[in-house]
C-alpha cells in the first residue's frame, strides 16, 4: 500500500453548502484553477443535477483543469447520468455516488413502504440500489467512488456488506463520511481498520474518509482514519461546509507534513499555495475566518504575552511548529502604486493566485487605477477584495449610479440614490436610523421593493487608512436567501452595492428557476 | 479513579492572551460570574505579577466568585507571592506555577550560563527550581498547580522526574501542557498514560491536560488524555487564545456529553449555558467566532443543501447529534420593546448571563429606553452588544459630543467632530476616502494626533432593518496595539466612538504604566 495521501478537495461542494455561501460559476472556475495549483489530487466540483448553474460549473471547470473533477449524485439514474454529462470532458473524471445507510438515514428517506416494510427489507433495497447504481456508473466512467452517507452510524456489519457490494460493482474509491460529525478519532479508526479486515475485496478499491466537525474532532478522524489504511481524505478549504464544516485541508495537510518525523504518509499539496487559496475561498464564499483558526487564522502566527514574545525572540522554535512562509504567509509585503502598471498588476495577480483572461485584466486594470488613485499604496489585500467583488461579478440588472448620504448625530439620516436599470434611470430618497438604512431604504423606495435583510456584514477591511471596505448583505425572501457583496473605501457605499447586488442575484436565480428543465424531481430525495 | 472531569476554564487568562483581545476589569469579573453559572470547576482569572491591571482583575474576581480562583505565576517567588495575594480571599484559591521543560524552551529561556553550561545542567536547574517553587507555593495554598510548559515536546523521562518533584514538593495538580499544538492524540495520549506508570506518586495529584490548537487537534488531544488519565481539562470558550487558541471548552465537554454512551467520564457543565457564554466572550473580548465553529457557530445547527433540508423535515436525528437548546440556543425569540420595563430589562439581561447590580442597571435602563426608542423591536443580540458597549465600559477621557457626516458617489466626504474633554470641548473638520476616513481625520486634528489603524471590523450587527452595528478599531502605537469599541444603529457614528474608545484605552494604559511597581522585573524571563 502506498503512504501517498489522495487530497481530495471539495470546497466546491461540500463547502459551497456552507447557508449563506454562495458562488458563481466564475468565482467557482478561479477557485477549481487554485486548486489545481495547490496540486490537490481531486476536486469535487459540484452535484450537476441540483441545478443548471451546479451542472454548468461543473461543466466549465472540467475544461480548465488537468486534475481528477468528481461529480456528485445520489445512486439514481439522472442524477449519475448530469453527472456524467458534466464532467465527460474533463482529462480526468470521476463520477461520486452516494447511498445513505445508518439507520437514522434509513427511516429518515426511505420511510416509504414501497422501499420496503421492515428496516431489513429498506436496507437490502439500499444494498441494491447502490450496487445496480455503481454499475450504471461504471458504464460511463472508469473511476467511479461511492460513499455510504453517515457511516459514522451506520452498523459495522450492514455498513462492510454495502461497501463490498460497491467495488464488486466496480467502486474505485470507497468512501466511508463521518457526515453528522458524531465519532470519536478511536472509534472512528477502528472502523477504518474493521472495514479493511471485514471486505474481501477491499483491495480492489482506495478507501477515503469525509469527517464533520460537529465535536470538532474532523481532522483527529481523519487522520486516525489514515493510521487505519485510509489514502484518501476529503477536506475543504478553511474547514468550510454543512453546520460546523468539514475537516480544513490546511490542518490535515500540515498536521502530516510538520510530523513528518512520525508519519510515513505524504501529501502531494504545495504547501505554499495554502495562504493564497484560503484568503481566495474566504474571499468569494463570504465565509469569514476566525483569528484563533489553525494554519490559516490571522493569529495563527501571532504572539501577544509578554512571556511568549520574549521566547520567540529568543529562538523562533519556542513557540512555532512551523513558519509562516510553509504556508504562503509572506514577510515582505509588496506594494502596489500608482505607477506599477499593467505588468506588475498582472505578475502580482498571477502570484495570489488569481489567472485572468484579457477582457478581465482590462477591467482589473480600470478597477486598480481608480483604486491606485484614491489610495497610495495597493496591498495584497487590497487587490483580494477587488478582484472578489469587481472582476468576477457576473451579469446585472441594477446598477448604483449615484448616491449621496448626511448623518449626524443631532440630525435625521438621509440618502438620495439614482439606480441605473436597463437603460432606465430610478431616482428617490429616505430617511432612516442610520446612514445604511437610509440607504436602503432609499433604494427600496426608488425600485419598490422592501426585503428583509437577514444579515449584514461588514466583511473585511483593508490596512491603513484609506482602507478598502468591503460588505455583504444577505437578503432573505420566501424561497431562499441571496448575498451580495460590495467594496469601496467609502463604507456606506459600499453597503449600497452589497445591496443591490443580493437583489440582483435574486433576479438571477428567478431567471434560472423558470428556465429549471425538472425543478421538482431535484428537490424531491432519494 | 473518579471519572468526573474537572472543568478548568483559561479564557481570562490564556484566552485573553489572543492578539487583540482586550478585556477591562468589569468585563473579566462579568465573564468570571458566567463562567460560575456554567459551572466551571476552577477558572484562572490571570497573571497577576504581570500588572496592576491582571492584579487587580484576579483580585475582583477572588471576591466575586464561589468557584477555585487561580491565579498564574512562573516558578519565581515573586510571581508566586503576587499570585498569592491576587487570590488570598477567594472562598477557594490555587497558585498555578510553571516552569518549561522541553529543551527548546530550556535553550531559549535558560541559555546564560548561570542556569548551567550543558543542557544536563539547566536541566537540573529548572528541576530544582519547579520543586523550590512548588514548596514555596505550599507555604501560603493547599491547591498548587504545576505546569510543565511545553511538555508535549518534552523528553519523557526528563518530563516524569520533574512531575515527580513537583507532586513530592506538594503539587496537587499536575499540567502537562501541549504548549504549541505538536502532539497526535495516540502521542499525547501515550504520554498521559506513560506518566501514570512512570510517576511514582502520580497518585497523589489530578493529571491535567492544557492542548494547543495549531494543527486543529486540541480537542482530540484532550480526550486522547481523558481516556489515558487526565481527570482536568483546561480549555477555553470559543477556544480563543494565542496563536490558533486552546481546546475549546464547548467542543470538549459536548462531546463528553453526545457520547455519553460511549464515555463513563463526565463534566458537571451547565451546557445550557454553551450558548451564552460564547456570545459574552466574543463580545468583550472582540474575537469574533467563524459561522462554521462546531458547538457554537452561526451555521452549527442550520442547514442549507436541499438534500439535507429535505431530511431534517422528515426526521431531525437525520443530519443533527445534539439539539440547539442543549447548549441553550433558544428557538423563540424573544423581544423587548419600548413598554418593557426595568423589570423585564433586568430579568431578560439576567437570562442572557448578566449580572447587574443597581447602577449598572440603571445606566443599561437609559440606554435601553433610547435604543428601543430607535428600534421597535429590541432583540437579544442588541442587548447583548448594549451591555458591551456602554455599561461595563470604563472611565474615559474623551467623549463623542457631536458628529456630522457628509458623503457620496461625487462629492468629497467629509466630517465634523465635537470632543469633550475634561469640560473642554473640541471641535474640527475634515475630509476623507470615506465617512470612516474622514470621521476618524476630524477626531485626529481636534485632538491634534495620529495614530496608527491596524484594523478597523465591524464586528457584528443585529438582525432587522434598525440595527445596531458594533465597530472594533485597533490602534497601534510602538508599545502595544489598543482596541476601542463603539455601538450605533449609526455605523459611522459608532465608528467615531470605537476610534475615540481605543485612544482612551491607550490613555489608560499610559497612566496604569506610570503607576506600575516594577515594570523591568516583569517583561524578564525566568
Amino acid at each position: 500500500m502506498s503512504d501517498k495521501i489522495i487530497i481530495f478537495d471539495t470546497t466546491l461542494r461540500d463547502g459551497e453548502q456552507s447557508p449563506g455561501a454562495s458562488l458563481n460559476v466564475t468565482e467557482k472556475v478561479e477557485i477549481a484553477r487554485q486548486l489545481e495549483k495547490l496540486n490537490c489530487d481531486v476536486i469535487e466540483a459540484g452535484f450537476p443535477v441540483s441545478s443548471p448553474a451546479q451542472f454548468e460549473a461543473v461543466k466549465r471547470i472540467s475544461g480548465e483543469v488537468g486534475i481528477i473533477v468528481a461529480a456528485l449524485s445520489r445512486a439514481k439514474e439522472i442524477d449519475i447520468k448530469a453527472a456524467w454529462d458534466a464532467v465527460k470532458n474533463a482529462t480526468k473524471k470521476r463520477i461520486h455516488t452516494f447511498s445513505s445507510t445508518s439507520d437514522y438515514h434509513i427511516m429518515g428517506k426511505f420511510g416509504h413502504d414501497r422501499y420496503g416494510k421492515t428496516l431489513e427489507e429498506k436496507r437490502k433495497t439500499v444494498l441494491q440500489m447502490s450496487y445496480d447504481m455503481v454499475q450504471y456508473a461504471k458504464t460511463f466512467c472508469d473511476d467511479v467512488e461511492f460513499s455510504a452517507e453517515d457511516a459514522g452510524r451506520t452498523d459495522l456489519s450492514y455498513l462492510s456488506d454495502v461497501i463490498e457490494a460497491a467495488i464488486e460493482a466496480g467502486a474505485t474509491t470507497v468512501n466511508i463520511p463521518d457526515t453528522t460529525g458524531y465519532t470519536m478519532p478511536h472509534e472512528y479508526g477502528y472502523k477504518i481498520a474493521e472495514l479493511k479486515k471485514r471486505v474481501k475485496n477491499i483491495d480492489k478499491a482506495i478507501i477515503s474518509v469525509h469527517c464533520h466537525n460537529d465535536l470538532g474532532l474532523a481532522v483527529a478522524n481523519s487522520i486516525a482514519g489514515v493510521e487505519n489504511g485510509a489514502r484518501q481524505v476529503e477536506c475543504t478549504i478553511n474547514g468550510i461546509g454543512e453546520r460546523a464544516g468539514n475537516a480544513s485541508l490546511e490542518e490535515i495537510v500540515m498536521a502530516l507534513n510538520v510530523r513528518k518525523d512520525l508519519f510515513s504518509y505524504y501529501s502531494e499539496i504545495n504547501t505554499k499555495e495554502i495562504y493564497n487559496t484560503s484568503k481566495m475561498v474566504s474571499g468569494f464564499t463570504g465565509v469569514i475566518v476566525q483569528p484563533n483558526k489553525a494554519v490559516v487564522g490571522e493569529n495563527a502566527f501571532a504572539h501577544e504575552s509578554g512571556i511568549h514574545q520574549d521566547g520567540m525572540l529568543k529562538n523562533r522554535e519556542t513557540y512555532e511548529i512551523m513558519t509562516p512562509d510553509t504556508v504562503g504567509v509572506s514577510k515582505t509585503k509588496i506594494v502596489l502604486g500608482r505607477h506599477s502598471g499593467r505588468h506588475g498588476l498582472k505578475s502580482r495577480l498571477i502570484e495570489l493566485g488569481y489567472n485572468l483572461n484579457e477582457d478581465e485584466l482590462n477591467k482589473a486594470y480600470k478597477t486598480f487605477t481608480k483604486l491606485a488613485d484614491k489610495k497610495k499604496e495597493v496591498f495584497d489585500d487590497d487587490l483580494r477584495i477587488m478582484m472578489g467583488d469587481e472582476i468576477f461579478s457576473e451579469a446585472t440588472y441594477y446598477h448604483l449610479r449615484y448616491m449621496q448620504v448626511n448623518s449626524g448625530t443631532n440630525s435625521i439620516p438621509t440618502a438620495t440614490v439614482c439606480i441605473k436599470c436597463n437603460g432606465d434611470e430610478l431616482a428617490d430618497s429616505a430617511t432612516g436610523d442610520g446612514p445604511v438604512d437610509a440607504l436602503f431604504n432609499a433604494i427600496d423606495r426608488a425600485l419598490s421593493t422592501r426585503y428583509k435583510i437577514e444579515s449584514y456584514r461588514v466583511r473585511s477591511v483593508t490596512s491603513g487608512r484609506q482602507a478598502l471596505g468591503e460588505v455583504a448583505v444577505r437578503i432573505r425572501t420566501e424561497e431562499k436567501s441571496f448575498t451580495g457583496r460590495g467594496v469601496s473605501t467609502d463604507i456606506i457605499e459600499a453597503s449600497g452595492k452589497a445591496y443591490l447586488s443580493a437583489i440582483n442575484q435574486l433576479k438571477i436565480h428567478r431567471e434560472e428557476l423558470e428556465s429549471m428543465i425538472d425543478a421538482h424531481e431535484v428537490t424531491e430525495a432519494v
